[in-house]
């Protein structure tokens, strides 16, 4: 009986993610194999832009991908069969499982989600997603009232909680996003004092206009000569949070770029890389404040929602072509599933 | 009476820096103008990187030189007419002025020698150069015991007292630096660990095998290809110290280079762009280091020294092409000046 669908890693990408990179395949369904995981049935899967770094074979971040095995990623989803485990069957639970229909998977990776909340805010505002743009703003920019914040990929997932939550920390919070609709959402609706169109033609010089008191903290979500341009406007003692390159991400060799480590000298700034999962004693605390703010309507928590597990690889794709604004996110099913007694924010607590 | 010589700044450079963008000019002796002031005797002269920057117009982290100004420095010189204040005739001192034979200074702007040093010592490891090497590596490094320290121009003047800073803390040192003379006297003299010629067809490979268990910290003095190289090899949580860039400040139009941001989000890096001006507040607690260092022995205050007024626009434009090991200093006339009864050491302290 072939009634699960995976989505399979095929192929390294030359440059530009593409289809072919990907395979979905029918597959049996997963049997239960031992007394500590069970199987969960998918109902959404995070895409992001991180996950283009794994499909290349060099250092990175986090490890490569390995061609003939799944996707995964951030997958929310409820417990179909809880095996031998304390989980409840039809129980809301995130974590990192792979782009499946169905997975078996470790009952102790698994997290319940938060009460009360909607199931895709794990994946987002109360996620990674969330804590990567509170812990890179606040740990690494180091940002007091009154400065001023610059975000690239103003409008997708992180960089709009970024810039809201440097709004909520008492910063001038300028956004860089691609198109005027993005760029207006970004002041209309989530408070930003500017924002500024990459891909206009005078946007070197808009950006210049858009910060006339320089650049304090720079929250890099691009790279690439996006970051030349905000390089350039750095303060004294600037801090740039590098939390992402997404402009990089799918080129096949280095790109030329401006003397990065001459702007920091004579800014005498700093840049930090990072990751999230680096600084997890920081998550109770940002977590808390973040909750707050989302159940306050402090922070719009805007998703890009697609439908249909077959949406998955051009969700993902998506990704670098400015597709979303805010999360993307891809729901698999609808949330009603066979055992509806759990419904979403309620949950068992794991063992 | 035409009896003092000036080094003007004439010309701004494109590209690498020649003697067309100064004039040496024959003078009348300056005359004390106000009641502050004294007329120095200059003895030497400091040539360093950095003023290559202020020739440029561009934005940098000192101001421009003006065009038509005499160039200035750190110098040594003795009190040649100290007018109406309460320095005495002959005294050594230290401090900022002109590129010339005689100057008028402010008497509040220049020091007196540390006792029991020699004169250039002031210019060199216990002055701005030593400051740069210790607040770097210790503020921006934060090394650690065993850590892995990599400096470029290791055989340059901040770099020499870097790496040996480094391995009185305990680190295993690395130098990069231009030929297989310099880098022997890198690890014979000096004591280095290992040390890799930039000029070598091999560099990348043999830095690769320098340095087996990675790079914690990297003293970068000269940015472009080489630092591409050493970001390469980065251990996670790495530093870089941007203390120069020096392959970067004859050039015209910015480099080609790899994407050094994305390096430092692989290795959740943070690189730091400073200049010692900042630190002030730490300038005792590293003189006190320094000094007993160097009084110690432990400290090889390397210099290169040139003789004669008329060799310090070769000097300067020497530091480019490699030509000094350790600092290099221009020795405007003999110690012994017309007035002879305070020798090298001995000062009276400014008002």
């Amino acid at each position: 009986m072939s009634r699960n669908r995976v989505v399979y890693f095929v192929k390294r990408p030359d440059g530009m993610v593409t289809n072919d990179a990907f395979a979905i395949r029918e597959e049996p369904m997963p049997i239960l194999s031992d007394a500590e995981s069970v199987i969960i049935e998918s109902v959404y899967a995070s895409v992001d832009p991180y996950m283009r770094g794994r499909m290349s074979n060099r250092k990175s971040y986090t490890a490569p991908f390995q061609v003939g095995q799944p996707m995964q990623g951030g997958m929310v989803g409820r417990i179909y069969d809880p095996g031998r485990t304390d989980l409840a069957k039809g129980a809301w639970v995130f974590g990192v499982w792979p782009w499946a229909e169905y997975a078996q998977v470790k009952a102790q990776t698994v997290r319940p989600l938060a009460p009360g909340t909607p199931p895709t805010a794990s994946l987002h505002v109360l996620g990674l997603t969330g804590l990567t743009a509170y812990i890179g703003l606040t740990q690494f920019g180091r940002s007091v009232t009154g400065e001023q914040l610059v975000v690239s990929a103003a409008a997708g997932s992180v960089g709009s909680l970024a810039g809201q939550i440097g709004k909520i920390l008492g910063l001038r919070v300028v956004g860089i996003a691609g198109g005027p609709e993005k760029c207006a959402w970004l002041v209309d609706r989530l408070g930003f004092d500017a924002a500024v169109d990459y891909r206009h033609e005078n946007f070197p010089a808009n950006l210049k206009n858009a910060v006339p008191d320089g650049v304090d903290v720079y929250f890099d979500n691009v790279g690439g000569t996006v970051t030349d341009c905000v390089m350039a406007e750095l303060n004294l003692h600037a801090r740039v949070v590098i939390c992402g390159q997404i402009s990089l991400y799918n080129l096949d060799s280095p790109a030329d770029e401006r003397p990065r480590f001459a702007d920091l000298l004579i800014s005498r700034a700093q840049a930090t890389g990072f990751i999230v999962g680096d600084h997890q004693a920081l998550y109770p605390e940002a977590l808390e404040h973040l909750s707050v703010w989302y159940r306050e309507g402090r922070l719009v928590a805007e998703e890009t929602l697609v439908d249909g597990f077959d949406q998955l690889i051009d969700a993902f794709i998506g990704l670098f072509q400015g597709a979303n604004r805010g999360k993307a996110i891809v729901k698999l099913r609808e949330e009603t599933g066979a055992d509806d007694d759990s419904c979403g924010g309620a949950s068992t607590p794991s063992a």
